[in-house]
């Protein structure tokens, strides 16, 4: 099965991360951690979890050229399947990323899900869209809430996978996101605060493929 | 001696970076770690520095708000002086960094220094300024190798310190971005890079009192 999930596992206690990573890791496409598991656990955890898994590290990294390259020779060794920046601080910033990142594929924020997004990032996600779509990036991050910026973004993507945050607790719908241009659609608490993920992650990926075979 | 200087350690091994910090703690106002230490020293690094500098964490943060929440919760026990955020991911992230924060005291990025920051992220800066004017936070980055912005910015601070980066490697000097509104500069690549950090650093720290008395 094709799963088209990426887990957001916002878990700190590392046996916890762990024992839910186990039981769901096979059925989903990736999993990605962000900044506290990292803080709460060490980077060696996208190593360990790199090792059966595709590890997307959410770091939206924002920082300066020079920066943005001493934070991919920390993780390169860790072998994580993708990162995550913003594109915000210019493209010098994300052009570092990508020559620095190894095997390691540079996913880029081009709107966020966050109401307060829309007053200076989400106005510009044309635009950022342009600039990544020029460049070696493996996928872009829109909101699977704003159904008409997914529609815009997805129209006009050219190889770009496109990741959907925002479902579940932040409004969006899995099928509705992937059924309006989504590639993969991110999932974190209402994966994670579930009393069933496996059942959760079933559900989904069989909704998505029912989706998926109706529309054809 | 009242120093204006943070002193930017982007340094990934423990031992060189102590061994820097000792020599340097007593004449800078601050040390500032960013990502990557934190990632080759686990956080505890903060911790450890905290104890006898303020450490400003430069997490250049551009979340949404329950991830903001999440990343404040895993460093509030290593009591750093200061976190650094993104202003562009919205006022509900930086607000929920805000009600997070505890003792922490919070540092917006309003612009940045390296060039491709000009496109999406620095038109916005009077705008940001108003946003983070009206909230509880400490200081504001500009860089200091852009004096036009820098005086702007200073002429309408009302109670935030500014913090300047981009002096030494970025082309800024140090004198030119106090004597234009910095409250503080930002000292890296420079710094460290040093054969002699110490002279370095009080160096600096006299141009900067020359200045500040010759201009009274």
């Amino acid at each position: 099965m094709k799963s088209r999930i990426v887990a957001s596992l916002d878990v700190t206690d590392r046996n916890s991360l762990i024992a839910l990573w186990e039981r769901i890791r096979k059925n989903v496409f990736a999993i990605k951690i962000n900044w506290p598991t990292v803080l709460a656990c060490g980077k060696s955890i996208i190593s360990e979890l790199s090792k059966e898994s595709r590890v997307i590290c959410d770091f939206k990294i924002a920082d300066i050229p020079n920066t943005d390259k001493l934070i991919m020779e920390q993780i390169r060794n860790e072998k994580p399947f993708a990162v995550i920046a913003q594109a915000f601080p210019g493209m010098d910033s994300i052009d570092s990323l990508i020559e620095n990142a190894g095997e390691i594929k540079i996913i880029v924020v081009a709107a966020m899900s966050n109401p307060g997004a829309s007053k200076y990032l989400n106005p510009n996600f044309p635009r950022i869209m342009d600039d990544i779509r020029e460049r070696n990036i493996y996928g872009a991050v829109v909101g699977g809430n704003n159904i008409d910026m997914l529609r815009e973004t997805s129209r006009n993507k050219g190889n770009l996978k496109i990741f959907s945050p925002g479902i579940g607790v932040q409004g969006g719908s899995p099928v509705s996101a992937i059924l309006n241009g989504s590639d993969y659609i991110i999932i974190g608490r209402s994966l994670y605060n579930s009393s069933n993920p496996e059942e959760y992650v079933d559900k989904i990926n069989l909704d998505i493929e029912n989706a998926l075979a109706t529309k054809k």
